[in-house]
């Protein structure tokens, strides 16, 4: 029996499996909206506190809703001792994102059964955060380093990410980071997280699919493997190294999106902050930086009127350097700063919730009959 | 600005993503294969560890070839120290599908980066059932017992829970349940491990997303809710039961399918397997084959001429409860043997992966002015 071939949607590309009012990527104008607000407004002006509200809420919170707000993910930034001791066993053994991905695993078995209240995307935004912070800290043999109430979400991620109190800078720029990073609309590692709570299974079971999601290369990984590119790079001849890759077929990292087709508008952005920290850079940055914007100059040169600009990934690398963050530290940080985005979808799609299944189209035979073993 | 409506596939449903040969599921006239075989033939002639071998290689395998696969799932089946002893923590903290979920993560984070190799995916298959028989036997109070070297994947899953060596009844039954379980085309869980898999992500992050998707009770939960359902019914009037539930709107649970419309033909042999068993039967269970009997006939009456018929959950409990298995363990042992399944399918999606990103339709605003804390 063999049926009509139907129709097939590979990567289920340009397919719409729902309405949604949170983010707009708008692809072919380089713009990008959470809740409606351009991303270069809430990147100069608002920070990750609010802009979590924003993608929680739909709307920007008065002083009030934001201080209770802020107090919810200061009181969720505790992560229970078995969890730290988990990360403390794992460390050295394993990735960080593995070790991210069994933490958030476990917080929710500890925490039990499905919850669908608001205060549980808080609880996720706010340990996400520590658990990564925790992964850097243990990992740099400085043990677990536990949340100090008086400091706000970012600046409390890098003090237990360092030990130490950060500066006005560093908090600023990594805050505008998870600003740029909270939320993209259907990516894989937000749709991965929709198709596990489709089934109504519990938030904690579909943020772990996000992020096991996001430890792709095609995905998450990209930021980190652009800076190890970008360090390869240095004081090589850059215009062979994109003529050769693009002769091989190979892909330059950085550069290109499935959406966007004009300069991504979080490049932007970064380009911008890495510019601006130069005078106070050490070398390794000032050369990464030498080299990202050489290669952005051949690359658009070459391929810009193909539609293929610097994507968000090209210049978060250096930016994350000047913050002293190692690179296996980058997806990690991409997941504690997507986690609004993640949570948010969830919420929104629980909201008319209906299974998420697929179909594949069946191409082998039928009714083949059963040999036995010995004579086949 | 307001794009044109494009079309919206809720749930997906009835979208194809890819062509695939693993399974046939021919919903219309109830029949079931797994590679070409139906279901029906590899239930009565095959067993577990061949039918893994089907999924994962295509073909049924010759003497030599099974001996090898085999063997290479016995060595696979010790669980390292480190994931026994997180279950005796969880233990009794959490439910054994969210131990089971943050067990199968640390195995992965234990053994670190992205493999493709098959030696991978029969790891898998034979650990999954390993950790769920320890969640059950820690959770019975009978500590982690190590597996039986002399003992084949099914009798040792069930020595492994018990602590016995099984009857030859029992190995048989659950040899033929393990089977009707192993696959089912893309369902939701299957599904969720190809979008983690479409990015690069491994196969342990791969699995443990299905898991996740597989924890809820539009999924996975079924069997378990459908037994509850039983033991609640004892001695009540079923078709007010009935009438009640229909005209209240809601659902009665193990009858209906997405794509059966017929009676399913897995739902066809477990209730074989059930009446086959009444003489020797525990009281409980001749109490609910007595009342899923009953519910069938009801249901069948007044709701198969709407395609809606017993699915593969609603025997499956009582046949559960015939060889002592807790219900809570129902998913979790549905974990354990859609393992193989679900890495075919991920096997099958890396022959030539594309990244799986659907998208949404968006409904909100753009352009919105951020408007400063004073004045909001």
């Amino acid at each position: 029996m063999v049926d009509v071939k139907p129709e097939i949607r590979s990567g289920l590309e340009g397919v719409y499996f729902m309405e949604s009012a949170i983010c707009k990527v708008d692809g072919a104008n380089g713009r990008l909206y959470y809740y409606g607000y351009p991303i270069e407004e809430l990147a100069s002006k608002s920070n990750f506190e609010e802009v979590s509200y924003l993608l929680m809420n739909g709307k920007l919170p008065t002083r009030s809703e934001l201080e209770s707000f802020r107090e919810r993910m200061r009181d969720a930034r505790y992560i229970p001792d078995e969890v730290a001791n988990l990360i403390i066993e794992l460390s050295g053994r394993s990735t960080p994102m593995h070790i991210l991905s069994t933490a958030m695993d476990m917080i929710g078995a500890l925490k039990g059964e499905r919850s669908e209240s608001n205060s549980t995307y808080i609880d996720i935004i706010s340990e996400l955060s520590s658990v990564v912070a925790a992964i850097g800290s243990i990992s740099a043999k400085k043990g677990y380093i536990p949340p100090k109430d008086s400091l706000g979400h970012i600046e409390n991620f890098l003090y237990m990410l360092s030990g130490e109190i950060p500066d006005k800078e560093s908090v600023e720029i990594m805050d505008k980071m998870f600003i740029l990073h909270a939320e993209h609309s259907s990516n894989a590692s937000t749709f991965s997280a929709i198709v596990t709570a489709s089934t109504l299974s519990d938030i904690y079971s579909s943020i772990v699919s996000a992020i096991n999601t996001l430890k792709g290369p095609l995905h998450g990984g990209a930021d980190e493997m652009a800076l190890r590119m970008l360090a390869d790079l240095r004081g090589k001849n850059i215009p062979k190294y994109v003529d050769d890759t693009i002769a091989s077929g190979g892909r330059i990292m950085g550069f290109g999106h499935r959406v966007y087709k004009s300069y991504d508008p979080r490049a932007t952005i970064i380009k911008g902050i890495l510019e601006s920290v130069q005078s106070r850079a050490s070398e390794e940055v000032r050369e990464l930086t030498k080299t990202v914007l050489s290669l952005e100059g051949v690359m658009t040169d070459k391929l810009s009127s193909k539609g293929i600009w610097p994507n968000v990934d090209l210049f978060t690398g250096p930016v994350y350097r000047y913050l002293g963050i190692p690179p296996d530290l980058f997806t990690p940080i991409f997941a504690a700063s997507r986690a609004p985005g993640w949570c948010s979808h969830i919420q929104e799609y629980w909201k008319s919730n209906r299974l998420l299944r697929p179909t594949v189209f069946y191409t082998g035979e039928v009714g083949k009959k059963y040999i036995e073993m010995d004579k086949r």
